[in-house]
């Protein structure tokens, strides 16, 4: 049987969602459990690569059970075991070459700026950028990322694909008070670290130190060089992760 | 010279606002930085008496400084000095005779339920409720807390109180999504637990533990005992404090 989890994270204790030698991860601490479960190793797959440092809504996994549980209970066992900082929101069977890495269509992303004097005491889940942004500017140059482009000038390191082109469907920033702003950012797929590079070169757009038609130039150039910083995975958050026929 | 902060923080970790000898206040935390760059005892006067666990927004503060510092600067030398779960958010001079409690003419509160199987790994801030709530039944009672009414009932602490009498002049219910829902509610003032107690009678009205009418004969009975439980602090967030000609 192939079960569906739906995973929300707090990624500041983690080094990302893929198991590594050196750290902690939520694909780890997941399979862990499951293979302790089963008694014998169980992969668990996972829709997106979240990076060291990056949380989670919406992440999407699954894994092969024997089926003598049924397929909801585990959201219970993995929510026993696992901790605080980790917690699966569902679960449930889907058919058996469901991917949901492969079989996704579009993801939506999350990236959060504390734009005042002080930090916050309160949502350390954010990109806090104390100078003043013009924001009218922000919004002047995020139109220019809509659309299918080859996004390789801001993907943040090299990785084996067959392409960098990916299309962006939807972005959209919304003022949540007290200084928190929040992009929304959903396409048919991300290069790595391309929200936080992209957010980046949005932030050196408001400070005035670039122009908003850089945008259209960064994408023509090809060219990682030429974009802004990449902006710190605390503000970043997957949202949600897209499949047909939902 | 009178200088007006304008504070937020996450209550987790204190014994409420007030200093108190078994733990530590946010009063200390800020009027022992304050003694101690003035060279003498100086008091720092509290809008809003919170309670253990309560978060605050905008809560609001005064103390007398002898004025050779801007007050704008205020912010930054609390700031460098307090823990990362205080933050001053602003400074600036009052006149000489503005009291932030008596002067102040109403309050809003925000209170966060999460409405879902599972815990939140990313929102400690809100009390967490696992069993399905009928959010129609809540909406339904909640304009009956509207207007003046001897809250006695609701108090959850006796105190020295000239009156019970308050007036709830705002009284709004925000489904925020992935099941968190947020109470928002001004008055001209609230008593000890006052708005905890009224959302714990609502979530039991929510649970179809209780009838809609009952918040009008809780009310009237004017006897603690009548009303529902007290919702955790946690939920609980002081967002703003009123003052005439704002």
């Amino acid at each position: 049987m192939n079960v569906k989890l739906l995973i929300e994270y707090d990624g500041k204790d983690f080094c990302g969602w893929q198991r590594q030698p050196n750290g902690p991860s939520i694909q780890a601490a997941i399979e862990d459990i499951l293979s302790q479960t089963h008694g014998r190793k169980t992969t668990l797959y996972g829709a997106s690569r979240t990076d060291s440092g990056v949380h989670a809504r919406g992440q999407v996994a699954t894994f092969f059970t024997d089926g003598d549980k049924a397929p909801g209970q585990w959201t219970s066992i993995l929510n026993y075991h696992l901790p605080r900082t980790i917690r699966v929101l569902s679960s449930e069977e889907v058919a058996a070459d469901f991917n949901p890495q492969k079989d996704a269509i579009a993801k939506e992303y999350e990236y959060v700026i504390l734009n005042r004097k002080h930090a916050s005491s309160l949502n350390p889940r954010a990109y806090f950028v104390p100078d003043s942004l013009h924001w009218g500017r922000v919004r002047e140059a995020m139109p220019s990322f809509l659309g299918t482009h080859d996004f390789v000038a801001f993907q943040g390191a090299k990785a084996e694909l067959k392409t960098t082109v990916r299309t962006i469907t939807d972005f959209g920033l919304y003022d949540r008070g007290d200084g928190f702003f929040a992009f929304r950012v959903r396409g048919d797929g991300f290069l790595k670290q391309m929200v936080r590079t992209l957010v980046g070169t949005l932030v050196e757009i408001g400070r005035g130190k670039r122009d908003i038609g850089d945008v259209s130039r960064i994408l023509q150039s090809r060219d990682r060089r030429q974009a802004g910083h990449t902006a710190p995975a605390c503000g970043l958050t997957l949202v949600r992760v897209y499949y047909p026929g939902e």
